[in-house]
């Protein structure tokens, strides 16, 4: 049987979200009903509401850094039980028997793609509602267990700006004795410096001000730099092994793939809403690569957040309760948020 | 004591190439003097004397596709003697001291950048004239040794051609079990095939159109797919490991990324003399990467000669006189050469 819960859903591109009640499927055999406890707030979820990637399925109820107890499953369940601490990230399903899916990249399925935790399809042809939502119903393969050492508010961040960094950092071997450069020092790059420092690599953060210097220096960056100044560009010439670069705005890539050693990457996890430009002198001289990733497998989330339970530490959250979501959507264009807006869901 | 040799040179951007005299450098101590006997002609040689990438020097003796005879060696030369069958492919010196150059990567020089063998200036601050000439003096250091097995004119390509496409294959791991497609079949190309079948990879050319089909899978092609064919990009989206484009013109990047698999890396060779543009949705879905490469190292064209020699084969040549190069060259730009033409030096 459907369940009735409430939810915060934009009704229209661009429009403010506001209060109201959507329906659950009913607790299948292979699935698990959560509690929603907090959900951040990701900018993709912003994007989609404003259509800024394309075309988008409204109602809309963002929310894809889910955290929550288990509060039924369904009969086929074994993984988790009623009471466990879960977490709910970009993707509710997938093919389940394309390579990739077998490989544990689900989020590159070929067959017929990931299914958004909302403004998506589900398998059973309705649209998906993601975790702006006092409960949510999803598979239990695409859900992961949090680790007691991490609360649940500071969790939830991590099933999208954790995962989306982890992966490509771990990846391309951010490790000791490799110098990263972490470009933009917001959601994602707050934690993309913790994660990348838990891993012992030697960090940079490359961000326009030094207005945030002492916290990035605080979640253990090396070194801080402003890219307002173009000493940051002579001076960090052929520097870097990995920049991973947050930022969604556009950027001259030249000048951030000069800053790479040979056989260095740039990788991309922030979207640009437009195309690029890009000379390729930029990855034909020293071999470099320009490359991008999207969030990460399941598999990885899991291991991503037993990561950050190890090293202790979570995002760097702003609490807020859900009639500040306007508000706080607002602010976070405005890049006015250290580091993370999390809606408290009980007040949904 | 220089000495003069007669060579053919531009005079001014876009002129055509006519035959004079220049001056060689006095064989210094760790130099070799070459007598040319073939050199081939490469796409770049045009881009140059038409300042296609940037300024020129004037006047340009083009060519880095240089196989001759030792004729002289310097007293502190060592690896070489006279009568050695030898080749000078695009440097012919580096700083020698930085970590690339340290590396075998001397082509990514960071010491002041690699010197080239023509439209550069050289230690010695006199500019650099390359082997469209009867005789050339080069460092031995920057000289590499051509096999018995490999006839001189057939060898002459290798080291532009050869060299510029066996290091990416290499370096991005083409090898059995691996999918590589080659991107144009041309000068770069029809090397390309050749040598990524003779690694063990699985290969397809993506052509234009099916014209040269038969040369391809004469040379070791397995696949032969035209890109003038829509169906072509349906057929094989996710397929492949790696896309090797040798192609300058500008192209659809967007639909050559969605024929890679998860992880897989499009590497460029050719140049395109304009900015590309790149919706990096193509990269963050599937992790996929956008890559360059130019030449390869001094060692590393060692090993592709004497890979090359031990595989049987050489370029593909139409053997010119010196006079013809001016129609030679326009017959490239057409595409209307299968698919290296060399200059027989003796000729100059």
């Amino acid at each position: 049987m459907t369940t009735t819960t409430t939810a915060y859903a934009a009704l229209a591109p661009k429009s403010r979200l506001e209060r109201t009640t959507i329906e659950r499927r009913a607790v299948g055999e292979f699935d698990i009903q959560i509690a929603v406890k907090y959900v951040g707030i990701c900018h993709s979820d912003i994007h989609q509401v404003d259509e800024g990637w394309g075309k988008s399925i409204f109602p809309m109820v963002p929310g894809h850094e889910i955290a929550g107890i288990v509060s039924e499953v369904g009969p086929g369940v074994t993984k988790f039980r009623a009471g466990d601490r879960v977490g709910v990230g970009c993707m509710v399903d997938s093919c389940r028997t394309c390579e990739n899916c077998k490989a544990g990249n689900e989020q590159y399925c070929t067959g017929g793609g990931m299914v958004g935790t909302y403004n998506a399809i589900g398998k059973d042809g309705r649209p998906t509602y993601g975790g702006y939502s006092r409960a949510i119903v999803v598979d239990e393969n695409y859900v992961v267990r949090i680790p007691d050492a991490l609360s649940l508010d500071i969790a939830a961040p991590l099933l999208c700006a954790g995962i989306t960094t982890y992966s490509p950092l771990r990846h391309f071997g951010a490790g000791p004795g490799v110098k990263v450069a972490v470009l933009g020092m917001g959601g994602l790059g707050h934690l993309a410096v913790k994660i990348a420092h838990s891993l012992g690599a030697e960090v940079t953060v490359l961000s326009q001000s030094l207005r945030k210097q002492d916290d990035g220096l605080k979640l253990g960056a090396d070194h801080y730099r402003a890219t307002s100044d173009p000493r940051t560009f002579e001076d960090l010439k052929d520097t870097f092994d990995l920049v991973l670069s947050t930022v969604s705005a556009p950027l001259d890539f030249a000048a951030y793939l000069s800053l790479l050693k040979t056989d260095g990457t740039l990788v991309n996890v922030g979207i640009p809403e437009e195309p690029i430009s890009l000379n390729l002198f930029s990855v034909i001289i020293g071999r470099k690569s320009l490359a991008g990733s999207a969030i990460g497998g399941i598999a990885e989330t899991q291991e991503m957040l037993d990561f950050c339970a190890q090293h202790g530490f979570g995002a760097e959250i702003e609490l807020i309760r859900a009639e500040q979501i306007n508000e706080a959507y607002e602010r976070l264009v405005e890049g006015d948020v250290r580091y993370r807006f999390v809606i408290d869901a009980d007040t949904i």
